[in-house]
């Protein structure tokens, strides 16, 4: 409802409206005005009696009407009497161009809580602080102080740059692609990516939203809203600071704490949203969904009038993970009887150098009917009798008689300068290198799988929390963070991990009872929430055969550990039946500042210490993506039995990734979790906890 | 000599001018008269008498004056008549623009090889045939039926596609990037891309030499003139059919056998040759190159006007793996001395959004002198302040101060077109987005290195080639071209390998002899031409502890051999001491149709076989080479002792790989050598060939 009103208000003020042009307060009133807005506007200053023509209110109180929207372009200081007049006036949305708050120090951030108190008191909608501006291009409304309005269209752009938009809005306007909304995140302090998400999901005028983030601060509620989002829109996201020193970067930018690149990855895999690597990317990719339909699949046909440029196409389709369509016999047969003998009628179709539009035309309208083919890419280079303008008409035309995308590549620039215009006027997405539409194909075909696929189900399986709830309030109460290998798999335990048979002995003939009740051999670990790191002072001992040897161990390692740790609180000896056989697999989770539990998985051994060939996902995960998860690591095949190996039941590893994910989700107290290793048996066998530890939040 | 005529000719000949607008045989006539090529032009058409003005000849023999390049657009049946005239008449350097030879059917390709044996008979120079011709901005010299001669400039570009050149010429007018030649080679028939990149060596004007090509058919000359070239200007190659569609498409399109990428890599790697992602990537780096001085090292200083595009800079400095330089305390507090107190001087040097023109150029000033800064990136994004045309020039005023690279990112269109103009003009290159400068950025950095680099050696070692000669020469006689393990091994000790000690017994007696001298416990393999696959038919038993076991595997191994392949030439059993400890690794040796014989390495097991962690240098190689392969294997950091295991003596795989790639030399006989396993030993230890073979080639 109040963003409602940000985005089409019938109303506007313009607080700190200057006469000095150039001024920021003159801008804004300016770029509504000349945006051409029906509504009414109030320039409001107390200084000024007529701005730009304008009658001028000294307060918001004195405009004798009322406001839907205020953009407040005032100094700093005088922000919140602003707001608070704006909630008293009754003001639904406010922009605060102004800057200086949480983006500076700790006064700034103080005054940031200060008018964010104000906001909620009356219960405002606001973009910034420290904004451009908000443009609407459907309403007429440019309540900026950015450039002038163009023409409207369907993509959606939310930025956390100010000054990004004013290059995209420049760039765009030059290609012809309109937006539907422009807005400056600024500071987020109240609006941001998922509110804008939430509610341009239900704005008929965008139909992709594209985003500019150095951040998310939301990261739970971004993901669950921009997958309800992606199943009716695409999301397209360039985030920054993905390397170590751009993070850097960005949290002394924002201000914010980074969350991991690949948790984001994650995050946005999860959710469907597409990641754009560049600027440009975001809006190759944005172009080619805002004006194409879907493709059914990945096959592609390429129609080109040179040989090179073709083999760059396929190059470029092979490296994004597409195919080229193979032409049947029938469609070669039609490509025959249209095109020239010496033309090429595999894929590329090669139309030769001399190719009229209208048999460029020709050739996209029986390719578009075929049914082996999902989508089309045009290729046009510049040669003697090349007519890109007809051949941009032709191939339009041909493309509105079909449902299948298709892209063009025509080479050069003034000389394809005015058939490229044309193809921008009739929505062809329009690339300057193969590359390029190579990769925006990519993103539409992973667009189209992800929307075709179900909605996303996170099994819950009946476990145990009392033992949990016990172990994590004991040790909280001792003022414990780490919880050592005994307790951590009496947890696991209670969420349906395996673990070996295993029992504390606090005395030697206890030891050797137990040992003889789970059955030699058997492994002894000290158990001590002291003691972490238990083979540093001698505390782990394995392959015990028999009573004597059990009694032995038993002896030397209390001798040893009480006088290497004589602070330690020894609990005793924890034995356990050695597990034999069965693939190591280590299992792990660590919370991400933004996004909550990060779930791990790799191979053991090597895999995850020297090629680092470990996977992540977010919990709460689903069986699916458990699946995911463990085919993306390099060692997978490993699994399946390569090389004579025999192979592991992945499903052990899923259903236990599983029990992970729910565990950290019941226990939000839970910061790390580390199962190292899980042994996984083959089909029939069981998965066994081997070793393992968790840690908990000191926040808890 | 011939080449200058057809680079700086002073007479040119049109043979086929037309008089018909349109027609290539026309086109190429006015593009020399409209270029203003100021030497002397005579068309050659018998049925015509004046073209475009000028007097026209009905032969080449009637012109009344030498004649330095004779372009030819005549039918293809009349080229060969043609050609022999130009012979006759002394024609130095020939253009055949006409189609229809090598890239069509058989009848073509005959036609190709008999001009081929004119041009050789008269020593003439020739491109093509099916070329689009040749320019030279610099000698006002259009021999092209393509564009408009534009403004000359420092970058050569050869092309095997001439549609591209028309493409790229166009859009380099638009962005003011000058060549100094542009050619297009055709078919290749005769100069090729190793004949211009030899020429284009000495040519003054060209200082950077870019080329697309679909395939090098001279690979080995192509290497060696490459390495010699980038010492002293670099050579960037766009190589197309990079995946096993695209090479499908080129091999179809070119006629010509696809090389393997890795073939191709490994070959630009070693020549130092830059390789382009795309037509776009080619020219960023050529511009790069052409205009600014190379970086002395990889510490990149980046000044922005907003916060955003900084961190996309260091995001993609970072994953291009340059460095972010990091100004000192010294260098810092001269930017505070400059710059607002909310700048930050921190890289990104954040000069804020109001920052003049003169601020930048200061900025810029104070940075390049800071010996801790190899090279800068300005980006500009346009806000309300900003000057874009005003920071062009100071920055470009800056940047000329000093003998350090300079790059600019301003982002936008329409309003930083002034400033981006002014750039070209000042040669500063202009990247739209910071991803593309951070990659041109990236390949300067290594192109200096690669030229920093002294010229590389190859060793060569003492060897015997004696038994080598005679076991290739016994195999070829016999029609055999597979060599199996005791011949293998035989050879590879010959060049300096170790092998097991070991002998090949013929009868049971022997064999126990044998065992016992070379010490147990022994390996036993069966020892036959005609069979490969030991292991398949029971030919082999390892860990044979005692004479007695010697005897039964014997008489077991014949007796069982026989049975199963009857046909089959036994010379007796391999008796060879068993290998313990090292590491396997594998080292083979696969011709490639391009670059002759390429060496891989791999680290044995599944490395090799599940996660394909191989790594590929083409013979002759270098110490360095050799190191550098393995080096670039994921599971480099086993070798070396991650993870508790035993370190490998890593100059013993050098050693052999050096072996390896001496004896594929001097052996062009050799098809294919497949080492699998050599077992290498710590430090002190020595690496043995456990099992090998070898393939000869049936062309040999």
């Amino acid at each position: 409802m109040s963003f409602d009103k940000l985005l089409r208000p019938s109303s506007i003020a313009v607080v700190g409206a200057s006469t000095k042009g150039g001024k920021v307060g003159n801008s804004v009133l300016v770029n509504i005005l000349e945006g051409g807005f029906s509504g009414e506007v109030f320039p409001v200053n107390p200084k000024a009696g007529v701005v730009e023509g304008r009658k001028c209110y000294s307060t918001l109180e004195a405009i004798p009407a009322t406001v839907d929207l205020a953009v407040i372009a005032v100094k700093r200081d005088q922000v919140l009497s602003v707001l608070r007049e704006c909630g008293r006036k009754g003001v639904h949305a406010v922009i605060v161009i102004t800057a200086g708050f949480g983006e500076t120090g700790d006064e700034g951030r103080k005054l940031q809580q200060e008018i964010m108190q104000v906001v909620r008191q009356y219960k405002m909608t606001m973009m910034g602080p420290n904004c451009l501006g908000l443009i609407n291009p459907w309403h007429k409304l440019n309540a900026s102080f950015g450039q002038k309005l163009d023409e409207p269209g369907p993509v959606a752009l939310i930025s956390q740059s100010g000054a990004l938009i004013t290059a995209i809005q420049d760039v765009a306007a030059s290609e012809r692609i309109g937006f539907s909304v422009l807005a400056s995140l600024g500071n987020k302090a109240s609006l941001d990516e998922v509110a804008f998400l939430q509610n341009l999901q239900k704005d008929v005028n965008s139909k992709v939203i594209a985003a500019y983030l150095e951040d998310i601060s939301r990261g739970q509620e971004f993901m669950r809203v921009a997958e309800q989002v992606n199943k009716k829109k695409p999301v397209i996201v360039l985030k920054s600071g993905r390397t170590s020193a751009g993070a850097k970067a960005a949290s002394s930018h924002t201000g914010s704490l980074a969350g991991s690149d690949s948790a984001y990855s994650s995050a946005f895999q999860r959710s469907g949203v597409i990641r754009a690597e560049s600027i440009e990317h975001l809006f190759d990719i944005a172009t080619a969904l805002a004006y194409q339909p879907l493709p059914g699949g990945d096959r592609v046909a390429v129609v080109t009038n040179a040989g090179g440029p073709g083999i760059m196409m396929t190059d470029a389709l092979e490296m994004a993970g597409l195919s080229m369509a193979k032409p049947t016999d029938s469609t070669k047969e039609k490509l025959h009887a249209l095109l020239p003998p010496a033309a090429s009628v595999c894929n590329p179709i090669d139309v030769l150098g001399d190719a009229t539009g209208e048999l460029y035309g020709r050739t996209v309208e029986v390719l578009l009917d075929c049914e082996e083919i999902d989508s089309l890419i045009v290729i046009l280079t510049p040669q003697k009798m090349t007519d890109a303008a007809g051949t941009a008409r032709a191939v339009a035309a041909a493309a509105s008689k079909n449902e299948k995308p298709v892209f063009c590549c025509f080479m050069g620039a003034r000389i394809v300068a005015e058939g490229v215009a044309l193809l921008r006027e009739k929505r062809i997405p329009q690339y300057s290198v193969p590359e390029r539409a190579a990769r925006a194909m990519r993103e539409m075909v992973a667009y189209s799988r992800y929307k075709a696929r179900p909605l996303r189900v996170v099994d819950r399986f009946a476990v145990n929390k009392i033992p949990v709830i016990k172990i994590i309030k004991a040790s909280l109460g001792r003022g414990m963070y780490e919880i050592g290998e005994a307790d951590a798999k009496t947890i696991l335990e209670a969420y349906n991990f395996i673990v070996p048979p295993g029992m504390v002995a606090s005395s030697v003939e206890d030891a050797v009872r137990f040992a003889g009740e789970v059955g030699y051999p058997v492994a002894m670990k000290i158990a001590s929430p002291d003691i972490l790191h238990k083979s540093d002072v001698g505390g782990v001992k394995i392959g015990l055969a028999n009573a004597q040897a059990v009694e032995d161990a038993f002896e030397l390692m209390m001798l040893r550990i009480k006088r290497r740790r004589p602070d330690a609180e020894l609990r005793g000896v924890l034995i356990e039946k050695m597990i034999t056989g069965g693939r190591e697999v280590i299992l792990g989770m660590k919370k991400d500042p933004q996004f909550g539990p990060v779930l791990m998985y790799g191979l053991g051994g090597i895999f995850v210490e020297v090629l680092k060939d470990v996977a992540f996902g977010l919990a709460p995960i689903t069986e699916e993506e458990c699946y995911t998860i463990i085919e993306n690591t390099r060692s997978y095949r490993l699994l399946s039995g390569a090389r004579g190996e025999k192979p592991v039941d992945v499903s052990l590893i899923v259903a236990n990734l599983q029990y992970l994910s729910q565990l950290v989700i019941d226990f939000p107290e839970i910061d790390e979790v580390d199962i190292n290793p899980l042994k996984v048996g083959q089909t029939g066998d069981n998965a066994c906890v081997v070793d393992a530890r968790i840690i908990l939040s000191k926040e808890a």
